[in-house]
């Protein structure tokens, strides 16, 4: 139930068949290399209308890739055979901003008016990164990349509003130089970086001390280098609590038949 | 002689033959709006083939545009009746690494084995920065961009080798980023930055003293920016000392019929 042989995850639809069995209840880095996996985020249609418009007006941190028709638990531009209740390891469901439950699937929370929303993520443009032999530093690490809330609001809609939350990946200038260029062709899994260098100027006091994640070491001969992350909608979902929620366990994504290339836009 | 109005001068040409008349000898910058600029070097046929080999190594700083016939003062790519000894508003004659002559043109001076290289200039990938909203501080301050020799060597060919020359534009973090993504679209006119954030890193002790041109002050919200520069071929002449060279006078560029969106790869 923890790691798994991504040698036996070839496709985005062998993942969530496997997992669907209720086999395999770990992250799914690294599983279906170069298929993109998403964030997830389900909320009652009436709440639907705003949270699109939240992310129609933050297209980097909420970057969408797919959204269901009510109570409809499959998202057919995303992948065959996809069943929203059962393809992820584990998910976390809220009610009134509060976490209740941490399942392996949601057959018994569905409901018929849940819409699901699923974000693009950052594991798309990392493998970019990486084939263009820049070292992420959590991965070397071992860790989960560090993330932090900012001083930048989002374009607020309806109850849904909150700072910006970045990631951040430590790398020498010349890198970040690259890095900019090679995520710039990612603009559907939040593109280009949003800051570099002094993370004082938006509102991060200690790269040592992240609000999500871990820290990793910044050399003196590197700069720190942040995207828009993924955590955003998430964080903006948890202080409008809705009634009723759920969303993707930390790490345990939605992994889609779409490929990573197909989202380049050179 | 001295500033000129730039409405009188609506294309390469019209500045060229506006020139040769002996009519203007001041800067060129703001001549021609949207056509391409280039910095000069004039060999000896004897050095011209260790002088291209320079430039193929090292095409950051030496965006070669155009090369002309030994003793021929036409290049045919960069523009309709132009004469390389006639068309610029100042030059500057070398012998033996020291400046003899700074004339308007170059008649007199001509021999029959003299190699025109025209080498892109930062003047095209400017205008694009200022068309997307971004300040340039050193045309905010009315002075020269601020250029530092670099920690960074060229790859030599025969006699010429020495350290790169950067230019440095201050910029916040957002617009360094965008900044990134606009220079990359010009390859051929030193393209993206090599460097950003800390100048130590590349050999720079204090952006207060650049080597060439003049400071230009840094805000606490901003980053250096470095681009490398198309002093670099000069100052790699000027080291190899060759018994005779012509070169541009700083400023006064040849104003060529390309125009700058011509150089842009998307």
């Amino acid at each position: 139930m923890g790691m798994a042989d991504p040698r036996a995850f070839p496709t985005g639809l062998s993942v969530r068949r496997t997992i669907r069995r209720n086999v395999y209840s770990g992250p799914t880095a690294g599983l279906a290399p170069g298929f993109v996996q998403a964030n997830l985020a389900i909320l009652p249609q009436v709440l639907a209308q705003d949270f699109l418009q939240f992310c129609q007006r933050n297209p980097k941190p909420c970057p969408l890739i797919g959204v269901s028709a009510p109570g409809d638990p499959g998202i057919p531009a995303l992948g065959e055979d996809l069943d929203i209740r059962t393809d992820l390891p584990r998910y976390r469901v809220w009610r009134d901003g509060a976490a209740v439950d941490e399942p392996e699937d949601i057959v018994r929370w569905w409901r018929d008016d849940l819409v699901t929303f699923a974000i693009g993520c950052s594991f798309s443009f990392e493998q970019a990164l990486v084939e263009n032999g820049i070292e992420l530093r959590h991965v070397t690490c071992g860790c989960n990349v560090p993330m932090y809330r900012t001083s930048i609001a989002t374009e607020p809609a309806g109850p849904f509003r909150g700072p910006l939350v970045v990631s951040m990946r430590p790398m020498k200038p010349a890198d970040a130089i690259r890095a900019v260029q090679i995520t710039t062709r990612f603009p559907a899994v939040h593109g280009a970086p949003i800051h570099l260098g002094k993370p004082e100027l938006i509102g991060i006091a200690d790269l040592a001390v992240p609000d999500y994640g871990d820290a990793v070491p910044v050399h003196d001969d590197e700069i720190p280098v942040f995207w828009a992350c993924g955590v955003t909608p998430q964080s903006v979902v948890a202080t409008a609590r809705p009634e009723f929620c759920i969303t993707h366990y930390p790490g345990a994504m939605l992994v889609t038949d779409r490929r990573n290339v197909e989202f380049a836009i050179m």
